[in-house]
């Protein structure tokens, strides 16, 4: 069993992790930034080390110094956490190589999974339903015409080495397809110095789904239930909840099946998340496999009951699954909230600084997951994510009322935040009504400029 | 469907309450002291109405002054909450002649609970086992001896006007007992003016379980599992747990029916709560029943997912249980600690005044209900009850090793607190082992001083 657990992450979910440990009588090491010297997990943890200056890549990304502050203070395993370096194969290695348990996949899976192409080509020979597109990759947008009509339009290109929007263009027909081909190339030698291109089907107003996979060391795999994340803004979820009203019993099986099975061909180990997208008529498409535990794990944990964080150390213990398949029951229903240090009034920008005063509600079906406190001073360096709110109650109609009690209570003072913006998209009768898809939020912000 | 409600309370309760209203669509009305001008339930109500000066007398049980307020801001029902006037039959048939839903029994049924010898006689004659005791009332000692031996020693002799342990006495044989009797019946006359006594069966070292009850107005009754309340310290609850350790699945339907039988044969409706004592052989007497919301209501909501305030609401509203028997089921387990204003160093003595700095635990399981902030002044007024952390875990080993967890997180700066000596509460061994009973405390202190 696992006995020192150093903690290579900070904010909220470093004092979930601490709080985890703690309740399990494990050790906690915390690391941080000089700029975290008062920060809530390096004053919650057994210990603190400190690891470099403020800026992450000599701090929370700095593999070496994490290292050795696991060596040197005698912890026997590392969470990543999210972010920062929990999807890194390379410091997953690293830990193996040291004889320290990374708490998540062992290093060869990371790799697998982080390679889109290799993962979506497992995929596809698992019989896991994946977005048509290019099975080769296209230099030419002559090349590109007749996949087009074989995927169906609309289509999108998207860069071999793309992300973050870079390299990538929607194309309704064939005129069009000419037209987005060579723009997103061009796009994409400029910013990645490489024009590989690839085209898929594209899936219009989709719902995003995940489905949190737990599978332990013997082989034992079993889904948790979704979580529909649709609502999104540039690609940043924002409200996440459990069950997702858009899937019917027979969906959530059929989903579930294909999630675990994604993760058994995966050679999966420990907590993982499969992110779906959801068309209307309930279709549905494998996007990636992500190989950490996800900020909006709450809302499974609430319908669940099952403490996620305490379920990987106990994996990475290699302690057997506790439960199977038939015995996941999601009960209720749960919605998280983000709450972000940023001012949605002037384009989101961040909104760092110290809280001079801080209420955060509680009561019956509310679980607050932060790392503020009345005189703590958000850093600029990192996420804007200040805090979760998360509420459970018997269906939607009640969790939507909770979280919007929860949300009125909430009083930050000295720096800005989402809350009130928070307030009303969950007070959207279209939000009400759970009738979103990935581009809800986009919309609305359209209808309103 | 109730619209508006005023909230006859104040404190946490007053603002569980007020979220509950709030997440129904109900309006609220808050009442408030003097001395309660910024208290957090002032503030979160819809509506606040001052009904007098901070003592009680002249505003949280000044019935004519709730009474007015009620219909002066147009409330269409009152919600008493726990203490003040919840369980003051004269004050629930004022609101009847008004016209203002009572949430709770009507007046002739808390009268009658109220009268705890006729609520022994109901008992008795609808087969709910209760204490062995005389059946008629004693005035010399010499009456008291046969029925002593009848019932078996040890017995207590208690003034039938007693409360608050005056004119009470344990007597362990007829000496004894001859002793007793007068010394209570000297003590009875002087506190009460009236030297009429009972006596009883004296059980040792029994548990404090109680079951909490739903019974709508078309004569469904169903418990919702017990509540173990054994940790007490001069008859004060500190801590309780749902399920009890020391329940089986057996003991717990056979308690269970006896719970809803009390509340059958009392023509009971809303929410209210059975108390026993139970015997370590498993005997079970009824003490009393309790014709309102709890304070540790929260462990039975945590374990059965059910929220107790919404559905005293609903049923006086009219609507019939959305429950059976048969759906109600406890699932994991909770534990509520009380935290409040006092200084266990110096018995206990109350510490009312500000808090200059607050920080309170969060994450998967913790629950907090309280009505404190940073820069409230707790009045000298009321309770010192300042806050309950209620935690939830898959079994009573994690739920306890979360409340640990939980507890050594709070900082409560400004006012003396009993969280250290609740951490020491729950770290003992003898309540890990969950090997208490009501004086499980009291012992405790004994050994320390």
């Amino acid at each position: 069993m696992i006995k020192k657990v150093l903690i290579a992450n900070r904010g909220e979910i470093a004092v979930r992790i601490i709080r985890a440990c703690r309740e399990m009588g494990i050790e906690t090491v915390a690391v941080y930034s000089e700029a975290d010297r008062e920060a809530l997990h390096t004053q919650l943890a057994d210990e603190a080390v400190c690891i470099g200056p403020a800026s992450s890549a000599e701090s929370y990304l700095n593999m070496e110094r994490i290292i050795s502050a696991t060596i040197i203070s005698g912890a026997d395993a590392v969470h990543p956490g999210f972010g920062f370096l929990s999807e890194n194969s390379q410091f997953a290695r690293l830990c193996e190589q040291c004889q320290i348990t990374f708490i998540g996949p062992d290093a060869d899976t990371i790799e697998r999974l982080g390679n889109k192409s290799q993962a979506r080509n497992t995929m596809i020979q698992a019989g896991v339903p994946v977005i048509p597109g290019s099975k080769e990759a296209l230099y030419e947008p002559e090349e590109a015409v007749p996949v087009a009509a074989e995927v169906g339009y609309p289509v999108i290109v998207k860069a071999a080495l793309g992300g973050g929007g870079k390299g990538m263009r929607v194309a309704a027909d064939e005129t069009e397809l000419r037209h987005a081909f060579c723009t997103a190339q061009k796009e994409a030698v400029a910013a990645f110095g490489d024009g590989t291109m690839y085209l898929e089907h594209f899936v219009q107003r989709p719902r995003h789904i995940e489905f949190q996979i737990l599978a332990d060391k013997y082989g034992h795999v079993i889904h948790l239930g979704e979580r529909d994340c649709s609502l999104q803004r540039n690609h940043q979820k924002l409200v996440e909840e459990s069950p997702s009203p858009a899937l019917s019993e027979a969906l959530r099986e059929q989903m579930g099946k294909a999630a675990v099975t994604a993760a058994r061909v995966s050679g999966y180990e420990n907590a993982g998340t499969i992110e779906f997208l959801l068309e209307p008529d309930g279709k549905f498409y494998f996007m990636e496999m992500n190989t950490r535990i996800q900020v909006e794990h709450p809302v499974t944990e609430w319908v669940t009951g099952i403490d996620l964080v305490k379920e990987q150390i106990r994996i990475a213990s290699g302690e057997p699954l506790a439960y199977t398949q038939e015995e996941i029951h999601l009960s209720g229903h749960a919605i998280e909230c983000r709450i972000n240090a940023e001012n949605p009034k002037k384009n989101f920008r961040p909104s760092p600084g110290k809280i001079h005063d801080i209420y955060l509600p509680g009561g019956k079906g509310v679980r607050i997951d932060s790392a503020i406190y009345s005189g703590y001073e958000v850093p600029p360096y990192y996420d804007s994510m200040i805090a979760k709110i998360i509420v459970h109650a018997r269906n939607r109609q009640e969790a939507v009322a909770k979280m919007q009690s929860a949300l009125g209570e909430i009083i930050i003072e000295g720096i800005d935040t989402n809350v009130d913006y928070q307030y009303e998209l969950i007070g959207h009768p279209g939000f009400a009504s759970g009738d979103t898809d990935i581009e809800f939020i986009d919309r609305l912000s359209e209808e309103e400029s």
